[in-house]
C-alpha cells in the first residue's frame, strides 16, 4: 500500500484525464455535456480535462452533425485521433516476416509479408524484417516517426528485456538481442514476445477466444508451444517460459519431435511442413505407416495439451500453427480431452489463423500504448 | 472501467479508512501525529477516521508508554484489536481432521487434531470435524460468536459455494455440499477450498515459499494433486480443476495409481500409507521388486510435477504430501526437472509438513476478513 496517500491531487487529475479519454474514445463524438453525463465529472473538471487532451494531439472538435443545426450554435463535440499515432505488430518466423500496421484504436491499416529462407541466418532475418516494416509504412504512407510502439513475436523463449533466452527453431535465435537489435531502427518502445504468447493475446482480442478470460493457445506443430491468459492476462511464467511443454515427451519416452511424423524411420527436418503435410495426405489415402506416424503425432499432441489443461484448467483451448489446419487434429484432440480431463475446456480453431501471431505483436504495442494513456490501475495497489 | 468515478468522496472515505487501518496494524502503537506522517492525510481526516475505527472495536487506545512521561499529559497511542475476531482453518483429511484457531492478525491461539477412519462416511466426517471446533474453542476460552471467518480444505474438486464437485479420495464426498453442510455450524462465512490449493498459499505465507510469488506445490501421494500461485495469488482454474494433473498418466499409459507402488501385481489401497511406506522400506533394503516399484513411483511423480512446471513455470515447486516426507523422492525430482525443464525451477521441501493445509485455510479465512476490513483494490479496476 506504499503508494496510497489518500486524497492525492495528482492521481485524482489522471484518474480524471483517463476517465475522460476512454469515454471520448468509447462514445460516438460526445458534447461536454455528454462527457459531464457518462464520467459523473463537474464541467468545469470535464472541460479542463479536454483543453489539455486537445493541445496534446488526441483529441480534436468533431464537426457538428447535420441534424443538430435547429436553432443557435451547436453543442462543440469531440472525438479521440485516432490517427495521432500508429503501431506495428511483427511476426518473425521460420518462413516468413510479416507486418501490419493500426493506429492509435487498433484499426488495421494494411500489412506486408516478405518470405525469408529457413536456413537463414539471423542477421538475414532481421534485415528481412526491416524490409518488411520500411514496405509497409512506404506503401500506407506513414511516417515512421508516427509510431508509438512496435510488438514483435517469435519462436523461442524470451527474456524481459527482450533477449532470447532460448530459440533453437530459428538459425542463430538463441541469445540474440532481439529487442536491442530491431530498437536501432525505431524511436519508440520495442515489445519482444514468445510467438504462442501473442498469438493467445490476439485470439483474446478478435479471434475464437473472444470473451473467454482463461485460455490456452496451442501453436500446433512437430514441438508445440502453448499461451496462456489467465484471468484475461498473459502468463508469462517466472521466467518466461510457461507453455514450453514440448520438453515433455523427453521424459521417459522414445520419440523424438523429429522421428514422430516419419514413417521411414529416418528424421524429418521440424519445419519441413511440405513433407509433414504430405505424411498426413498418405494417412488418409490408406497408407499403413502414414496413419501409424500420424497416430503418434496426434497422441503427442493430445498429451501435451492435457498437461496445460490439467495443470491451467483453462475455459477454451484454441490451436493454431500449421498443424491445426490438418484433417483429424481437432477431434481426436476433443475427444481425448473430454475423456481424461475432470472439466474438459471448449476446443476451437483459431480464428485468425496464419495472421494471429502478427496480431498479437500488434496488440502488445497497443496494450503498451493505452497503458501510457489511460493508466490509473496500479495507482491503488493490491495488498498482497 | 465502470465504476470509476473521479473524485467520488465515500471511495475516498473508505481508501482513508483502510490505509489508516493498515498502518495501525504495522505500526507499533502509533500516536496521532505520527500516523498522520505514515498516512499523509490530514489531522483531522486521521482524527475522524480514527474514531470511526474505535466505534467498531477494531481499535483502542493504548497505554502510554513509561519513557514518554516528561511533561505534561502524553500523547494518546493507538492500537489494532486483533482479539476484536478470531478465526478458523480446518482440514478434513482421509485420516484426521485438524482445526487451527488464529486471532484477527493470524497468530495462532491453538490446534486440535481428531483421527477419522478413511472409510467413515461423509456425515461421519463432518460429525468429527464439527467436534474438533468445538475442543478447540473450547480449549482456548473462545465463544463460537467471535469468529469472523472459517476455512475449510480437502481433496477434490471444489465449486465457488463450496460443494465438492469431484472427490474420489473419500466416501460420501463427490457431489457433497460442504459449504452448506457446514455454515450450519457457523455465524461467519466458511470458505472451502482444495488441499493442494490451500497448502500453496500456507506455503507461501509462513513456509518453504515464502518470498516466492510464483509457485507449485505439490501434494505427493499415489495420485497426486497440485496447488498454484501465479503472481501471489492463488490459480483456480476456469472450473476450479487447476492442478489436477493426476489423471495426465491415464493417457495412453498402462499403471494405474494403485498398481504403480504394487510389488505383487495387486493393487494398493491408494490412502495405505503405511504399506505404502514398507514398499519404500523394502526398496532401501535392496528388494528388487520394491525398488522397480519406487522407481514407477518416482518416474510417474516426476512427470506430472514436470507437466505442471513446463505449463506454469514457476519460481519455485514446494513438495508436501505423505510421499514427501519418504526418501529417494526429492532428489530425483530435482535432477530430473533440471534435465528437462528449460529453466529449472527451485525444489523445495514443505516446511509446515502436516500443517500446510489446515494453514492455508486460516491464510483463506484470514485474506476474507483483511478483504472487508482493507477492501480498496479494485474499485479502481483494471482495463482489461
Amino acid at each position: 500500500m506504499g503508494r496510497l496517500t489518500g486524497g492525492d491531487p495528482s492521481l485524482l487529475r489522471r484518474i480524471n484525464s483517463a476517465v475522460v479519454l476512454h469515454t471520448l474514445r468509447a462514445a460516438d463524438s460526445p458534447t461536454l455535456t455528454h462527457l459531464v453525463q457518462l464520467t459523473g465529472l463537474s464541467r468545469p473538471t470535464v472541460e479542463g480535462v479536454v483543453e489539455g487532451l486537445i493541445e496534446s494531439g488526441l483529441v480534436v472538435e468533431a464537426p457538428a452533425e447535420e441534424g443538430a443545426r435547429r436553432q443557435g450554435r451547436p453543442a462543440r463535440r469531440f472525438r479521440f485521433r485516432a490517427e495521432a499515432g500508429h503501431l506495428l505488430g511483427i511476426e518473425i518466423g521460420a518462413h516468413r516476416v510479416s507486418a501490419l500496421l493500426s493506429d492509435l484504436s487498433g484499426r488495421v491499416l494494411g500489412s506486408v509479408q516478405h518470405d525469408v529462407d529457413e536456413s537463414a541466418p539471423a542477421d538475414r532475418r532481421l534485415a528481412c524484417a526491416r524490409d518488411t516494416v520500411a514496405d509497409l509504412l512506404r506503401q500506407a504512407g506513414v511516417a515512421r516517426d508516427s509510431l508509438r510502439a512496435v510488438g514483435v513475436a517469435g519462436p523461442g523463449i524470451v527474456e524481459a528485456d527482450g533477449t532470447v533466452r532460448l530459440g533453437t527453431a530459428l538459425p542463430g535465435w538463441t541469445g540474440l538481442p532481439l529487442g536491442d537489435r530491431l530498437r536501432k531502427s525505431f524511436r519508440c518502445p520495442v515489445l519482444v514476445e514468445n510467438d504462442a504468447n501473442a498469438a493467445a493475446v490476439a485470439e483474446h482480442w478478435k479471434g475464437a477466444a473472444a470473451g473467454s478470460d482463461d485460455v490456452v493457445f496451442v501453436l500446433a506443430g512437430l514441438s508445440p508451444g502453448a499461451g496462456s491468459l489467465i484471468g484475461g492476462r498473459l502468463h508469462r511464467g517466472f521466467g518466461g517460459a510457461a507453455g514450453e511443454i514440448g520438453a515433455l515427451h523427453l521424459l521417459g519416452r522414445g520419440a523424438t519431435p523429429e522421428t514422430l511424423l516419419s514413417t521411414t524411420g529416418e528424421p524429418l527436418h521440424p519445419l519441413d511442413e511440405a513433407q509433414v503435410a504430405r505424411v498426413f495426405t498418405l494417412a488418409r489415402e490408406g497408407d499403413a505407416r502414414a496413419r501409424d506416424a500420424m497416430r503418434r503425432f496426434i497422441q503427442r499432441l493430445v498429451h501435451d495439451v492435457a498437461a496445460l489443461v490439467l495443470a491451467l484448467d483453462p475455459e477454451i483451448v484454441v490451436v493454431g500453427g500449421w498443424a491445426a489446419g490438418l484433417d483429424g487434429v481437432l477431434d481426436p484432440l476433443r475427444e481425448e480431452l473430454a475423456r481424461y480431463c475432470l472439466r474438459p475446456p471448449q476446443v476451437a480453431l483459431s480464428a485468425l489463423g496464419e495472421a494471429a501471431v502478427a496480431t498479437g505483436a500488434l496488440r502488445l504495442a497497443l496494450d503498451h500504448v493505452e497503458e501510457q494513456l489511460f493508466a490509473v490501475e496500479g495507482t491503488v495497489t493490491a495488498r498482497r
